[in-house]
């Protein structure tokens, strides 16, 4: 069978495991656990994916690096919690060739250790500052439990960027950027709907002062993390040294900032939350094919069809910039098995031409996100494709945005949280406090609710609770309790 | 000192490291042997070149794929030749955590083992092929000896294509396909001259057939290897079982060949080879900055100036679309010292604006490659810019090219062999053959001149030799004898 055999609402993951091998995305029988080739179609999007992201962090002032992939290990020692919270996740390279090598070298699960080094001799002065570099690249992290194909692998393509400011302000500043960064990408480009959080202490990044991190919004309530950016302070300027000369020639430490955007984890969540029963379905630009034209012939329309869908294939990559446009004149398969097959893929607008159509100077035109069927003047083909592209992501959008209150519950109990969690919503309640405090009840709510703290909103609180849900203690935050991907 | 304090032609290996020291390219203080950071400004030359050369090989039926970095060690160990050939080379990884892992995993040193268990799963079929995909990323290399940044390093980043055929002549012609593609782009991008050779047997890929590789000419005679294409014919495909149904629904081998340029070794040889006495010189498209702008004051001019050089960079980016600029108006730095800090850095353009340029509305430009210094009235500005850039790439190459036959003195025996390679010549000698029987002959060249058989030239060859320069026996082959990097 080439369809996918079960609908998304019964079992995701059956759908999604299907998907992936059905569209050609990706291919799990390779033979290392939570290691994954990205097969071509997929390819094509992230490369788009990483392109847009890293235009995006050029135009706001951040050049590239090209980093080592391995660490030693003697830098990785060098920040006490960034050890302790990363020390079970790396993948250590001991020999070369047959010889054990001198040291263990750490393949990188992030680049804080590698960088700050450098970081430390090419920051001079204060006229060196703000120094705002982002590096593209694989990360590896020997996780435990479950792996699934680009939402949570053992080895995944992201971007890093990592930032030195003069003062703290300016560093809370590029926290703030990076949010924006996150909304303008994922939002607008991969029409993926999302809110951040500040993370509770006991949840940040390893090292961090502070993290926040954009969750975002699955159907049925479950979040997914996304990007998150970490206001590091002088946690690693001072282990690391990464000072530089101030204006009166004084010696001082730079403050960090970090933000690390999942690229291949983003587009996991798009394909999981905007593919349907039929398939993928993806934004405009990141389709690898954006028009499919679909001859439709019987044995004395052959002729004539095929001539004319190649002439109107020519005219739109004429009329069109920067279309990517395929003609599909395989003759040993069937219109319908090529509606389907280009469906499963979510190429955003088919195209077929029948004689009846060619006989009224028409085509028919099919929209893959309501399946509806248009039919379009040749002459005014162009006006249609232009118009139809421009608005593709954004209808997408709309029909994938889920507005954060409409899956919220207020809540005052335990018994309330359960409920909440159990009709799919995510449950916004009183809680003691986000600092180590709470700690406690927040592993009481996992063990009990088996849904997570995810952290206080970044954006505006409207609700306001007198007492902490798990220990009646007074409740110094509103947080939201979600089930997580 | 801020400038090269070394001329090229005196002492080639100072000059470089200072090269990539002061130019700030890459920095060779990362504390693993072999494992450079490269700078922002090599990286943003490094990401153009990839997207120059992908796209090429998309435009000949290539599509991308995105493999895992780790490699487990039974794929290894499936081609024979390809182990024996790798393993002195290849990384083990050998925990997770403090657990050691079930079976090693190799850092990929090339993905053909990777790979071509999933080409199993994914041809199935004659209309499947031909099967064109590449695969971008870094390869890792345990080599011994000494490495140099960009050159020969432990990491380096490269993409490889991967192409299955039908036909052992498909095959054949894919290889002459990668060989126009290296051409296309090393020489007419990237400005380096080179001649292709087929290699002898005793240093073709471990596991292939037959290895073509591109030998850029250095200046004094030196050859340095860079892409090279490889046809594995079935050698790959028969342990990796890739095969596919003909039209006659018979299960046949497939043909396969790859082809891997090393990008960033390209951009060592590009840098080492177009750089001169003041510094770095790129090729237009590859300048992370084409055009500075410098302005020329004096405390009474100043206010005045710095409004006209503002205007001016703006008026350049909205009359040249995507052009980078730059306008250098820093108050702490003068004149002269950022005339040479561009140049060192290589920005294929200069503009100085003074007070008199203004009285006559005009500006000065400087060549990068010629230093000649041009009036240019600023109503011509535009198409000055439009010329110069169009043709600097261009100039760039016709400075640098060099004829192969220049280069060449005709040998005939080993004390000639030694004179010309002692002059910094590539030596043209007859040779009994470039099959293993000439593994000996080739073995005594090298300890007794200190170069290496090159192989024999892919294109036409019109030098005739009656016996070996070694051992006197019929020579089947004309051979270039050279030293490299």
């Amino acid at each position: 069978m080439k369809g996918i055999s079960v609908k998304k609402s019964e079992d995701f993951s059956r759908w999604y495991t299907e998907l992936l091998q059905k569209a050609e995305l990706a291919d799990i029988r390779y033979n290392i656990k939570g290691f994954v080739p990205y097969r071509a179609w997929a390819s094509i999007s992230i490369k788009r994916m990483y392109d847009k992201y890293e235009k995006c962090l050029e135009k706001k002032g951040h050049m590239p690096l090209i980093m080592p992939t391995l660490i030693p290990e003697r830098n990785f020692l060098l920040e006490a919690d960034h050890v302790e919270g990363f020390s079970p996740q790396v993948f250590w390279v001991t020999h070369g060739g047959d010889k054990k090598l001198e040291e263990r070298l750490a393949l990188r699960p992030t680049s804080e250790t590698a960088l700050y080094q450098m970081y430390s001799l090419w920051i001079r002065s204060y006229n060196d500052l703000p120094f705002k570099r982002y590096v593209p690249g694989q990360v590896f992290r020997y996780e435990g439990g479950d792996t699934r194909a680009f939402f949570r692998a053992r080895e995944f393509h992201w971007i890093e960027s990592h930032d030195v400011f003069a003062t703290e302000e300016e560093a809370r500043r590029q926290v703030v950027e990076d949010m924006e960064t996150t909304q303008e990408m994922l939002e607008d480009e991969f029409a993926i709907p999302m809110i951040f959080f500040q993370r509770p202490e006991w949840d940040k990044f390893a090292g961090a002062v502070h993290t926040y991190a954009a969750d975002a919004l699955m159907d049925s309530g479950r979040v997914l993390q996304l990007p998150s950016t970490h206001l590091l302070g002088q946690n690693f300027s001072k282990p690391f040294n990464v000072t530089f000369m101030d204006e009166n020639n004084e010696e001082k430490y730079g403050w960090i900032t970090c933000y690390g955007p999942a690229i291949s984890r983003i587009y996991g969540a798009m394909i999981a939350l905007l593919g349907d029963d039929q398939g993928l379905v993806l934004p405009w630009d990141l389709a690898p094919i954006q028009i499919v034209i679909i001859p439709i012939y019987r044995a004395d329309t052959k002729e004539l069809v095929l001539k004319k869908v190649k002439e109107l294939s020519e005219l739109i990559e004429i009329l069109i910039d920067d279309v990517y446009i395929k003609l599909d004149d395989r003759d040993y398969v069937s219109p319908g098995e090529k509606f389907n097959e280009w469906e499963l893929k979510g190429v955003p607008l088919r195209i077929e031409l029948g004689p009846k159509d060619i006989e009224n100077d028409q085509i028919v035109a099919v929209n893959r996100i309501t399946g509806e069927k248009m039919r379009v003047k040749q002459a005014e083909l162009n006006d249609f494709i232009e118009n139809y592209s421009s608005k593709f992501t954004k209808q997408l959008k709309e029909k994938y945005s889920i507005q954060f209150e409409s899956q919220v519950e207020v809540t005052k109990t335990i018994d309330e949280v359960k409920k909440a969690i159990g009709e799919n919503k995510i449950a916004c309640t009183g809680f003691c406090s986000i600092d180590l405090d709470g700690e406690n009840c927040a592993e009481i709510i996992e063990k009990e609710v088996k849904a997570f703290v995810r952290g206080k909103r970044v954006d505006k609180e409207s609700h306001k609770f007198e007492k902490c849900v798990v220990c009646d203690k007074p409740a110094h935050e509103t947080v939201y309790i979600a089930r997580s991907y």
